[in-house]
């Protein structure tokens, strides 16, 4: 990794900034596919399966038995381990439910909020080379949580793994489509897939194109999307080889993968430094690693309070603190996706099985975004009740905003009922 | 109004779609003025004033003293009126704040979920005939609660009771900017306007539609936006006055309020299409009621539950049930933005005081968003630590599932840490 000695405030935002993604060439080919989509439906999915993926698409929808034989083809070991990770998850999204609690604001005037599952959810799954069936526990059991009645499920790859963690969470439809016209799909209904309310799940550059594209028509999507990250925040109490796996979990992804580390230790940055090299030669995706780590930085800083205030500028999807006083400086943390505390606590486990969710803001959207959670599948619904008692308490308040805003029918509103009760 | 007799299901979607709006044209004309604001900063919005509203803009940013001197425009009854709105928004929103809880997911394996104020955030609230002051407290408070630490208010009116609103609520700059160019103020900040990560508030089209471009860039925004609308569902029980006088409280908007009465007495609605051309006749604002109801529909249906299946389709921002059972039917309301229940609960009530926010989900978005709330405000960063007696419970499931993912340096931060521990 290049080390950055004691960089001055100016060149922060340059060394912090990520790369810029051209979205205009992108839409341009996406829109079609939408179109396509939108106006020819299954027959569009067909025709877009052969040009884009050479696959002859006969059967759109996955069938219960090829859902249902999923499980024989994964080994006893993965299942038990998919199903601690499940256990996790779901213990920890669960806690997120928040019950009704009524509040009387004025005698009289009640007001509470009420939780109700988005009727209708879309998941994505990637194809490619890692079938990503943790996303689907990550997406499926806090929908699963929130009560949404339809969860539709959209994937390129059949790998069994997917498909069993689909049935684990109660998916109720899935179905083999990749790409931006899975996002379509979905979005607006074909004859085979549900039209959904919301639709979550990574994607190359084509599917998230598609999701900013269908939300400004108005369907919902979990957060934008941008190259995974993680940031390290290091001391000498940290162990160098563990420092060095993690940033290499998150260089395994690609490329464009972000991998930044700070530390106020020259030492442990070069002992990090000599470790990485090791360690990444035994890694099957080293080339992929390689090339996310040349890009990658370690900033060497004078204190504590920069690196904190460094850390919350580049607001990390994935913060790691393996320094000593880990949980104090985790509470100065205002921006950040998932924050992991001390030398046994690696990423991956948040990526997998600890029960925190893995799906989180990108790209410095953690500044405004927070991660998927039980929230994310829910609409929360306000709800009052005015008593005779309540709207002659609350009636003047009102009739005089509405006065002085001008909204003469929304006094009348109240000054009828309050004529009513004299 | 139009009375509709037992239309069949299979004309409910026409009878409930919201007109279409046209983006496309409107997009060409708000992204010059984006980019003007961008690349030219002040200077950009000083021209800008001068073309659209005919304003020399010495002043782009309020004044302390202007700040301080509003309270002393306001009769004294308006700023008591303000003050109990404030209370009761105030309190009922307090209590949306989740202390963080922490979860033990595995023995050694402990998750938790922090809430942080976005840092700064930016309010817009627009000028025109009614000064929405009730606005700038509707989200103003929730970023005070949040604990937001830059409060940006953009704002073309300079009405004393929006800036005694403003200062009520701690808003921290206050800017004399209207339309399309407040927002891309807040969006890319300018030589006065700091630049913010996420922005609230109502606005015409050209606002609205700067408000789905930004968001397309990464800075997050409230929800999408359209004409607002309410729907009533009133039974024998209902007081036919208060129907009409809430049916015009949500005319008086303007011509494209959306405004839907359901029954399943035909009686009731005879009796309020009688006293809503009375009632109307007598409105400061009648013509724009008159067009907004002649566009209007009130549906005779069967029965209940044909009621509650059409109101979830619809998914109306605001939900008046003045029906005799109420609080039930209202348990059986999925889609919504805010309910109001009974005779004596208008939503103008909601509009201003009784504490719930009027910032709601319009145009069927009730289906996947809900209504603005401290979660709002805040991001929910996850936490998580793991003892090493954690590590060696929930490594193995993360071994597992990372090599099933063939994520080998996934994998390996976890194995590098289980082996140290042998």
């Amino acid at each position: 990794m290049n080390i950055i000695p004691f960089p001055g405030k100016d060149q922060w935002p340059a060394l912090l900034a990520r790369p810029v993604q051209e979205a205009q060439d992108i839409e341009a080919k996406v829109n079609p596919i939408l179109e396509k989509v939108r106006n020819e439906g299954d027959q569009g999915i067909r025709e877009l399966a052969l040009k884009f993926d050479k696959t002859v698409l006969d059967n759109i929808a996955f069938t219960e038995a090829e859902l249902a034989g999923a499980a024989d083809q994964l080994d006893e070991s993965l299942k038990q381990a998919i199903g601690q990770a499940y256990q996790n998850i779901y213990k920890f999204h669960e806690a997120q439910l928040q019950p009704a609690e009524k509040i009387e604001t004025m005698p009289g005037v009640t007001c509470w909020r009420k939780s109700v599952g988005i009727e209708k959810v879309g998941i994505y799954i990637p194809g490619g080379s890692a079938p990503l069936f943790s996303t689907v526990l990550m997406l499926g059991i806090p929908a699963k949580i929130a009560g949404c009645k339809e969860v539709v499920l959209c994937t390129p790859s059949d790998h069994p793994a997917i498909l069993y963690a689909a049935q684990l969470v109660g998916v109720t439809k899935a179905f083999r489509i990749g790409g931006a016209q899975a996002i379509a799909a979905m979005a607006y209904g074909t004859e085979s897939v549900p039209k959904v309310y919301k639709i979550f799940g990574p994607g190359n550059q084509y599917v998230t194109t598609a999701k900013m594209l269908i939300s400004k028509e108005g369907v919902a999507i979990d957060m934008p999307a941008g190259p995974s990250e993680v940031a390290v925040y290091a001391d000498d109490t940290a162990v160098p080889a563990f420092v060095a796996a993690d940033l290499l979990s998150q260089a395994e992804h690609g490329p464009d993968s972000q991998v930044l580390l700070v530390s106020t230790s020259k030492k442990l940055l070069s002992s990090v430094n000599l470790t990485l090299s090791s360690q990444m030669d035994k890694l099957p995706r080293r080339d992929l690693a390689a090339q996310s780590i040349a890009n990658s930085k370690a900033i060497l800083l004078e204190n504590e309070q920069d690196a904190i205030e460094l850390l919350n500028q580049y607001a990390a999807e994935h913060l790691i603190l393996s320094v000593e006083n880990a949980e104090e400086v985790s509470e100065k943390i205002v921006n950040a996706g998932s924050i992991f505390l001390g030398n046994y606590t690696p990423e991956s486990c948040g990526d997998y099985a600890s029960g925190t969710n893995h799906t989180l803001p990108t790209n410095g959207y953690a500044r405004a975004y927070s991660g998927v959670s039980v929230d994310s599948f829910v609409k929360k619904i306000t709800v009052q009740n005015i008593t005779k008692e309540g709207i002659g308490n609350i009636g003047p308040v009102v009739e005089a905003m509405a006065e002085a805003e001008s909204l003469d029918a929304h006094k009348r509103a109240v000054s009828i009922r309050l004529k009513s009760l004299l």
